[in-house]
């Protein structure tokens, strides 16, 4: 009984640490006991956890630096988190150390019309942006599923996407400037409103997924509120069917604001919960279309878009005439996941990528795939984008349960890399995928993105663990061979 | 008469190097003779000059990959060009070396239908791309003035803006993938069509003005001609007042495809000129307003947009019946540079940027400038980005008038940063500007990039002398205080 038993990977956090993190903000504001630490063991998704050695709540940058300087100092490894609504891991502190919560940082600190652009704390929830400039007639474009609870450092850190992000790009396209505390310490400010010189660090920041430091102020892109915004449900008999009136409405030059997708288990999933979204059940699949813009020509796409839906063998074409019902064609949408809560005590998300006229059969496998391990699968996605969501249901106390899922989520990502598609679309790589980025990167590659991370974060302390594949990392998946390294891969 | 004079700043190629040059690529394809290489001394802006010791004309990756890894064995300085008009000395061999000029890698080489996305060998001129896919209903969006003679590449390395940029985002938003030929002669293939994993390198790269590596072809986004495109011209009879009106527009929430504004001089020189455009001499600017997109909501705009040049004091407002009479009113616009050929040997065109709302008041003070070194200028320009561009003719063969338009120019760009613009818009830094960048980067934002280029292109090789301040810059420029050091500077 010589030697204490040794809990976390990262050898505990030493007196004086301790003693010196106190200094640096708020004696309250430092969390050390097992029960207040672990809150920040996982993300949105459990399957993957990792205990920090401490938590603290910055509310400024200063402190923020503070915190960093001293982990610098000391070696420790540390990693911000905003509202933990990630999926793939990327905000667990994969090796221990300190975690920087950064959801006090939640202000709204300035309006800039001129450049229809707003300074905002890291720490602020996303929907909380919009709702500060509504009065202006402006919005935050980037609306991940969980924009009423995600904050705009995680949207940042994993360049995060969501329904509208297919016709207005994913977070990078809005991000015009951010303060970052550097793994160092150091506060340095990159890129502005006017900002197009030199190299875009901003952009290569935006989806670092935390190795480059930590950004606690962002300057962010105003959108002005479309005039008008029109929603259609359509319900299909085969997902077949539904899939290629996606491609139709693509392909005559309609760009819809979102182009969403459910599978007949989402469906069923959704109408027994208590959300009851009005779905038709016997539909094998739903398809939620939203226009905005000008008022004018709306009518003519509406007109179009109805065409071809029932033209692809539509049961209906629902028009929603007042927000209200808008808003309840969305319902069922935006509350899926949440719904699945139903059906076991955990979830898995998954988040791939495939060319869009790939996606019919792509579902059809990963119908194969799930049977063959024996789990439910429920398909929620971004048709316009072809970023699919397989959500499986799970309980995560069976082991033998989770190393299924977990599988099934490997083979599924492997499907979407061989039909020319990607492993993420909008999660981000984190915990979760660092094992298959072999798939879609040479060596080359890879050696020049840590090369890359070195420069910013050069002591490796910053978020370790993330992103890039490690000895821990998936054998089979890194001996594939690499898409990018073939010449044309991308057509 | 021991020694040879030494011409160039770099030592003269020896004549083993340049027999394995030789055997790179064809042996016509390697220029050596004075009168040959004289082609590559300067780019589109003649004020900055430096001759290469060779000149190669690659037709393939490999070629210049062969070339770079020859370069990169011997310590040789390269760079590429593309059509050579650039206008901040990008594309000049600063250091000497070899210069690969990639005009004749211009092929249109795949069209991928399902991504609208295109993959051309990057010396393709820009029109050209869109002309390759316009049958289908296709173009590629950004369009610099010179969009009929410069290539796909230099767009690139300078992430090239241009009048529709406004409404579409400089280049970098549409580009989606690239062939790199990295300044050690690998050979390396960046992004793809469905590519959101990882750090962004093709962001990155795109307007690294060719410090990272040559890019050999380029997947580039595709975008649907808009339905209708409809042309405004506004003449005003102050300036002050047209870009009230500009301003007026974008606070309505109208985002036009284009924005352009030309002095009094510019359009007494475009009219004087054998273009012609039409328009009315005694306006002291006019307005050139592009609205596109669908038909039905552009009259009520086309009605906005009328009713506020009118409260702003337009003298007429001109609407485009046809292409034929909508080409006619761009006409001013495009052939300006070319018309002030009439003026003088040499145009210094600077590229600076400024708050929309300070417009009127940085205009009188350029004029200042102007009169106080005794030069002319001319000013046409992209008003909804505040993306002035003053255009200066003069002599160069008179060292005392190029020296106080450099000197002039200098006071421009200070000007910008005073009222919290950009040292460049979209013309880049190159040789021109590297000793400016301390006017907005501090020293840690400038040890941060160069850390990041060091990566790319550890023994600075490709392409020497551009981006960065070096000690031959303007020492008062770089000793002015930072702007992006100042906390919340951006607003």
């Amino acid at each position: 009984m010589a030697n204490p038993p040794v809990l976390a990977s990262y050898p505990m956090l030493s007196a004086s640490f301790l003693e010196r993190l106190t200094g640096c903000l708020r004696p309250e504001a430092v969390l050390v006991e097992p029960h207040h630490v672990l809150v920040y063991e996982c993300d949105g998704s459990t399957a993957f956890k990792s205990t920090p050695d401490a938590a603290v709540l910055p509310r400024t940058t200063e402190e923020v630096a503070a915190v960093v300087r001293l982990c610098s100092e000391e070696k420790v490894p540390f990693v911000a988190r905003g509202a933990g609504t990630g999926l793939s891991g990327g905000a667990i502190p994969s090796e221990g150390g300190v975690v920087l919560s950064l959801a006090g940082m939640n202000k709204f600190l300035e309006l800039d019309l001129d450049n229809r652009a707003a300074l905002c704390q890291t720490g602020i929830v996303n929907l909380e942006v919009s709702r500060a400039v509504a009065g202006h007639g402006l919005y935050f474009a980037p609306d991940p599923s969980s924009q009423s609870a995600c904050t705009l450092g995680g949207n940042i850190a994993e360049n995060s996407g969501g329904p509208h992000c297919f016709k207005y790009g994913a977070t990078t396209a809005h991000i015009l400037g951010l303060t970052v505390v550097m793994p160092d310490g150091e506060i340095v400010h990159l890129g502005g409103p006017r900002d197009t010189v030199g190299y875009d660090l901003v952009g290569l920041f935006v989806g670092s997924e935390g190795t480059f430091g930590i950004a606690t102020e962002a300057l962010v892109r105003l959108m002005p509120v479309p005039e008008t915004v029109k929603t259609f449900l359509a319900p299909f008999r085969s997902m077949e069917v539904a899939c290629e009136a996606v491609s139709d409405i693509v392909a005559v030059g309609i760009v819809p604001a979102a182009l969403e997708m459910l599978d007949r288990a989402t469906i069923e999933v959704v109408e027994a919960s208590v959300v009851a979204a009005g779905y038709p059940t016997d539909a094998e699949a739903v398809l939620l279309i939203e226009l905005d813009g000008a008022a004018h020509g709306m009518e003519r796409m509406e007109r179009e878009i109805r065409a071809i839906c029932m033209r692809r063998g539509a049961t209906s074409f629902t028009v929603a005439r007042d927000e209200e019902e808008r808003a309840r064609l969305w319902l069922g949408r935006k509350a899926a996941f949440g719904a699945m809560g139903r059906l076991s005590t955990d979830l898995y998300v998954q988040d791939g990528v495939v060319p869009r006229s790939r996606l019919p059969e792509v579902l059809v496998k990963v119908s194969e795939i799930a049977e063959r391990h024996r789990i439910r699968v429920a398909n929620v996605f971004h048709a316009g984008d072809g970023n699919l969501h397989p959500c499986i249901p799970y309980d995560g106390r069976d082991a033998d349960e989770r190393e299924r899922v977990l599988e099934a989520g490997r083979e599924i990502i492997e499907l979407c890399v061989a039909v020319g598609g990607s492993i993420s679309g909008e999660h981000g790589i984190g915990t979760e995928k660092s094992s298959y980025m072999g798939l879609l990167f040479s060596e080359q590659d890879l050696d020049l993105m840590s090369a890359i991370r070195d420069v910013w974060n050069p002591d490796g302390l910053c978020n370790p663990g993330k992103l890039f594949p490690t000895s821990n990392g998936c054998g089979e998946a890194a001996s594939l061979p690499s898409v990018a390294a073939m010449p044309g891969a991308w057509i």
